[in-house]
């Protein structure tokens, strides 16, 4: 035993497991806790070569920079074709890399249905041999600098939206929100969801175009901005942030020249849907996140997709290059008639939300969305406070009003998803297993910890 | 000394002032301190008189339970000649009533405007000398059903808003907001204020009033209960509420029939200025409160309102009588160019929000406020819980998200004001003191107490 002279009484600190601290509590001590848990299993020496390397802390602060000064503007809607150069047999996927083999349910009925939009078939069996034959190429939106919410089908012919980055000239593509019930992106291909699509090919896109050229580019992360000073967290909830968009774009509408018809019939369209904006924070988050990518050293993550089978992640040192595990199950809440047993995997590039500081990351700004993927109140806000434990900053745009205005936690480091073992927080929609169903829930996911655990690994060995 | 065994440690209650109970902390003792106030001076021997009467606590639940059961809607646009009856020298202002002698600049510049604006005068000065020889007439809005924002004049070709309350059969009326700026409202009356009226009276009343007839009325107390989940106070935060007012009324607005170039303008007006919907949220809140009326016994408040020179609230107990005391200051955030010895002192009907359990007793909503009104976010919290000790119930469909979607706190009981001193949370938007100059800030103002005081004194001697 020592004995030192103390000025005041000393003080226990115990780190990690609680139980330490309630031993002391007991006895009367007042131990001061301090949240330390094991890095995640076999990736102790991977996160020690990435320490010890002197590029890695400025690398992913400068992604952390590039994504978080990026300012998305949505300046056109055009045919995907032209867009992104699809030819009539190319469709794009959601989430990483998938065959038709493996594709899940709603996945392959987005795909038949895609099939049958196009007229490359007359119906969803002779589209479905078509697909199983190698008839189509396949390619993950991701990897042509577009993102699509759940199974994410892009077809030549569909319009898209794009999104210019006037910090950093990016850009980006994402397809028209459909709606909600039976629409494509959630598996569905009945007649009413290819009339839909073709209502939104032929009036639609060419009149939000017309009214775009007018106007001239809408400020998106402007938007985003403030409805999350409104109740958002613009990944599962969008009201908001449509309300406002309507605002910024109906007076052009107005006089774009198209038809009172067509255009009370557009208004009707986007007024009708909540989550129309969502296809216009995905691909801000898109190309917010690509404008951090390839950056030699930087361990953030600039991708996080689900293709119904597969979650993946790309992260900026490690290229094109995707960390997969099999897509988690979702927790949440069902439509009237459905339950766990009715549900796919996790599924869909929405979580490009997340991975850019916004949806499940900003939960705090958007208490109200509870009632939509369960949970209380207080998970909201603690949803978001957790985040700031494992990204590199805080968005200086995006801030959270019950914060005191602190800005969303933005930028995943992959390190400290390993040390920490505390994954990302992504609320998304729940699409039914079988092909053709739909929407049948929205809830909380947990992401594999595994696929984090794998990109320190590919880091540590690009390490020089 | 009396010996007690005792199973567990004694506990000290300190009840008040909270020297006593640092005292004790100081000690190494933990008292559990109990909030408490002695009663407002003078109000004692009224308070033990009322809290006697047998029907009081019934009465003031019923108010309160009126209040809140009341479902206003939006019916019509019609001129106020026809809603009110009004003549071509009657002129209704906000707050209790008040001569032209007493009325204060923005009250003496709104109506010297809406006197030209009537075609009673050429020009201000001529209006200003009709009203001071008492060629006009003047009424309180409140006792016409109606209340005004700010100065609150209402004359006879001013087109205002019919509400309905389909739960009482109640009607309230109210003018269109009519931006910001310079507007009659802050007691400004330039040309172009005047113009913007007469636009008002042939283009918005009337394109309104049709849309309205197409549409079917507009459920004004959902779009409050959803705008309180949207950040909005709907005093003065409206953003969400007028945005989703906007989405309620555009298709139909669009096939109002009007020409494309009215229904551009209109809805530029309606958009460009995010208080629209205040003008709709304070005639719910007058509907609501009028229901609550004339219940003997019944201490609650149904009115609170200023006229620039007064401070006045009505209680339903003592029917149309008025307990008033000198306006106080508004203490806030000022325009660029202004400062405290540009305002007047509080005017406007805009209290009834407050009254109705929304304002500043919502501001926990509507964190984003406080950017507005000044404080932080921990005020705006803090103001809305403070605000459960002085009322009567917690409103069934306003709800705050932050507060585990806890209803907001609705029905000033004036007795319970008396009791701890704590007076209503308002806030507000401050007037220039001269007329002619408009609005020059945004804050929070305390009422005098003195008012409620009054109020206890009329309800004791009501007591059988």
């Amino acid at each position: 035993m020592i004995a030192i002279d103390l000025d005041e009484p000393p003080v226990v600190i115990s780190v990690g497991a609680p139980m330490f601290a309630e031993a002391l509590v007991a006895q009367a001590a007042e131990p001061r806790q301090v949240e330390w848990s094991p890095p995640v299993p076999g990736t102790a020496d991977d996160l020690a070569a990435i320490a010890a390397d002197p590029r890695a802390a400025e690398a992913s602060a400068e992604s952390a920079r590039r994504m978080t000064t990026a300012r998305p503007y949505w300046v056109d809607v055009i045919p995907a074709s032209e867009a992104l150069g699809l030819g009539p047999r190319d469709f794009l996927h959601a989430g990483p890399p998938v065959t038709w083999a493996d594709a899940c349910g709603p996945m392959r009925g987005a795909l038949a249905g895609a099939i049958v939009y196009e007229g490359l078939a007359d119906n969803v069996e002779e589209a479905e041999r078509m697909a199983a034959r190698g008839d189509i190429s396949l390619a993950p939106c991701h990897a042509h600098a577009t993102v699509g919410p759940m199974a994410g089908v892009v077809s030549a012919s569909m319009p898209v939206s794009v999104l210019e980055d006037t910090e950093h000239g990016g850009r980006a593509y994402c397809t028209l929100n459909e709606g909600l019930g039976k629409v494509l992106r959630y598996g569905a291909y009945s007649q009413e969801v290819i009339d839909r699509l073709r209502w939104m090919e032929r009036v639609l896109g060419p009149i939000l175009a017309q009214t775009l050229r007018k106007r001239g580019p809408v400020d998106v992360s402007s938007l985003i901005a403030q409805a999350l000073q409104m109740g958002d967290e613009c990944h599962n909830r969008n009201r908001a942030a449509t309300s406002l968009l309507l605002r910024e774009i109906t007076s052009d509408l107005l006089e774009s020249g198209a038809s009172t018809a067509d255009v009370a019939a557009v208004y009707r369209f986007i007024s009708g849907n909540d989550h129309f904006f969502l296809n216009l924070s995905m691909p801000a988050g898109k190309v917010s996140a690509d404008a951090a990518r390839d950056i030699p050293g930087s361990t953030m993550v600039v991708a996080m997709a689900r293709n119904g089978t597969d979650f993946g992640i790309q992260v900026s040192g490690a290229g094109d290059e995707w960390f997969t595990a099999p897509a988690p199950v979702v927790s949440g809440l069902f439509l009237p008639g459905f339950g766990p047993e009715d549900a796919n995997p996790d599924i869909g590039d929405s979580t490009i939300t997340e991975t850019s500081g916004i949806g499940g990351f900003a939960m705090a700004a958007a208490p109200a969305i509870v009632r939509f993927v369960g949970g209380d109140v207080a998970d909201a806000l603690q949803n978001t406070l957790q985040m700031y434990e494992i990204t590199l900053t805080e968005h200086p745009l995006y801030q959270v009003p019950v914060l005191g205005f602190r800005g969303t936690p933005a930028g995943i480091d992959a390190t400290l998803v390993a040390r920490t073992g505390i994954v990302p927080v992504v609320n998304t929609g729940i699409a039914g297993r079988e092909p053709g169903i739909g929407q049948v829930g929205a809830g909380l996911v947990t992401p594999p910890v595994s696929v984090f655990a794998d990109a320190v690994r590919a880091l540590a060995k690009k390490v020089p």
